[in-house]
């Protein structure tokens, strides 16, 4: 595995395989889990060259958020991507990234607003420069993300296509633990009681799901029946429980044919986030689609 | 002359034509005049094949400004890029460019304020936004822009540089009249008397310049003597006459070893801009790149 750490060499390494091979991205902030791996062997499957990136990129942190305690470990984070016979990891410097007198942002209007957007000012702005400076440095075919972060991949896409790049993005299933949560780095925050609380977050989905699948189509009431789940666990802050549109992120009222429920919560000082797409027609192509986005296969 | 209206086919045909050619690009407004035709000259001689687009970019014009009178003329145009041998001219459609749900900007913080930015309040994220699209689009190796839009080509190599694009900025000395206006599509719009008048934004210029050349370092003297000269031209209104600084378009009140002098004026309906480099040190290397850059050859 080839590790890269200044931003033209990752540049003029991308221009030179771009040539004749696909190149394959997963960017991630490190501190790697399943969910990441999983991205990883996508990759290696539809790909001929996979580029991953660790960078924990300051400007989608908030200035009261964790910038500073975000975990790291390279060197365990390097032993498993050589495991999956990644080619190239690319650690870009924060200073080559962002230097002294960095200017450019990159918005995605409306949909930076939503959901997460209310409370995490400027979070999305600063994904959507990352992402868009990576992708000019990695040059890929194709990337890939998965759809834990819900609202963070529809931003992509839509930057992607708004932006013209010439990325396919490929949407990947929420990996999670046996209990249903999902994974996340920062999932390492939780105590042992804390972690037990979390996995309360899932089955406030299922329960959404359920009521969907009985022929709920009352976005108020499913966010409801999630309210009441999540309000008896202890310690655990709502922060959002909302239904919205698959595509644009706005909240629904009524669920047509299909409809994402997102939850933002506290325990203790951990945020955590998940979402479920519910669709009304289930043996159409695009159910297939969500079953596979919706990992129910594992 | 190949013509693409098509954005996946343009993009296309840039991924093939990049593999082993070097791509210059000449984005352009249309209505073609010599300070265009210098940009694709020096395409043609830097590089092996030359893109020359062709938008009137919606989203760069304010609501109360000429979108809609802006001069089109393509026929006269595309003999014109004939001439010059261009070798792909891309002319997107407005609707491809921005569909109706188009939702993403890129910004430039404080360099997009300063100048025209107090006015043309959106102008440079508009520009900003358009180029990052036309970039992703035409993948150029090197692109040409006038050092007639200072403001503009200034913000664009920043947009560059942040972002991480691989594309390489060749500035271009602007073109002027035999009068010395520098050469613009919205010349079109003056009459006859106004065109006389306008000749004396560039004798504003000069002035300024020789003030400087005496050893007049404070930047007030500079703006003063050159706002004397134009308040004596009867229907001309001054937006602005600033002395900034090169690369960060800051406001200068002293002139250490360079700056910028930029005019901004009416004339009747018409808005014109021009701007010339200062530097101190008239013998070292930047400075024949200056003389370049000033036209002062012809």
């Amino acid at each position: 595995m080839l590790i890269v750490r200044k931003i033209r060499e990752m540049q003029s390494i991308a221009e030179t395989v771009r040539k004749d091979k696909i190149i394959g991205f997963v960017p991630t902030m490190g501190f790697l889990h399943e969910g990441h791996l999983s991205l990883v062997r996508k990759s290696k499957e539809m790909t001929d060259v996979t580029v991953v990136s660790i960078f924990v990129n300051p400007i989608q942190f908030g200035p009261n958020e964790d910038f500073e305690m975000y975990p790291r470990d390279l060197e365990r984070d390097r032993s498993l991507l050589e495991k999956e016979k990644v080619d190239v990891l690319f650690i870009p410097e924060k200073d080559e990234m962002y230097g002294e007198d960095y200017k450019t942002y990159v918005r995605v209007q409306e949909m930076e607003d939503y959901l997460c957007g209310k409370t995490r000012k400027g979070h999305f702005q600063g994904v959507a420069t990352v992402v868009t400076k990576l992708f000019n440095i990695v040059k890929p075919h194709l990337a890939f993300f998965g759809q834990k972060d819900y609202q963070q991949l529809k931003i992509i896409e839509k930057l992607v296509r708004d932006l013209n790049m010439d990325v396919n993005i490929v949407a990947c299933p929420t990996i999670r633990e046996p209990d249903g949560l999902a994974m996340s780095s920062r999932n390492t925050y939780l105590s042992q009681e804390e972690r037990k609380k979390a996995q309360h977050i899932y089955m406030a989905l299922i329960k959404a799901e359920e009521l969907f699948k009985k022929g709920e189509r009352n976005a108020k009431k499913l966010v409801e029946e999630a309210r009441n789940l999540l309000s008896s666990v202890e310690g655990l802050e709502i922060e959002y429980i909302s239904v919205v549109d698959c595509e644009t992120l706005e909240e629904l009222e009524w669920i047509n044919d299909s409809g994402v429920v997102a939850i933002a919560c506290r325990i203790g000082k951990t945020r955590l986030i998940d979402n479920t797409i519910l669709r009304r027609y289930e043996h159409d192509e695009s159910h297939d689609e969500i079953k596979d986005s919706q990992g129910k296969g594992y």
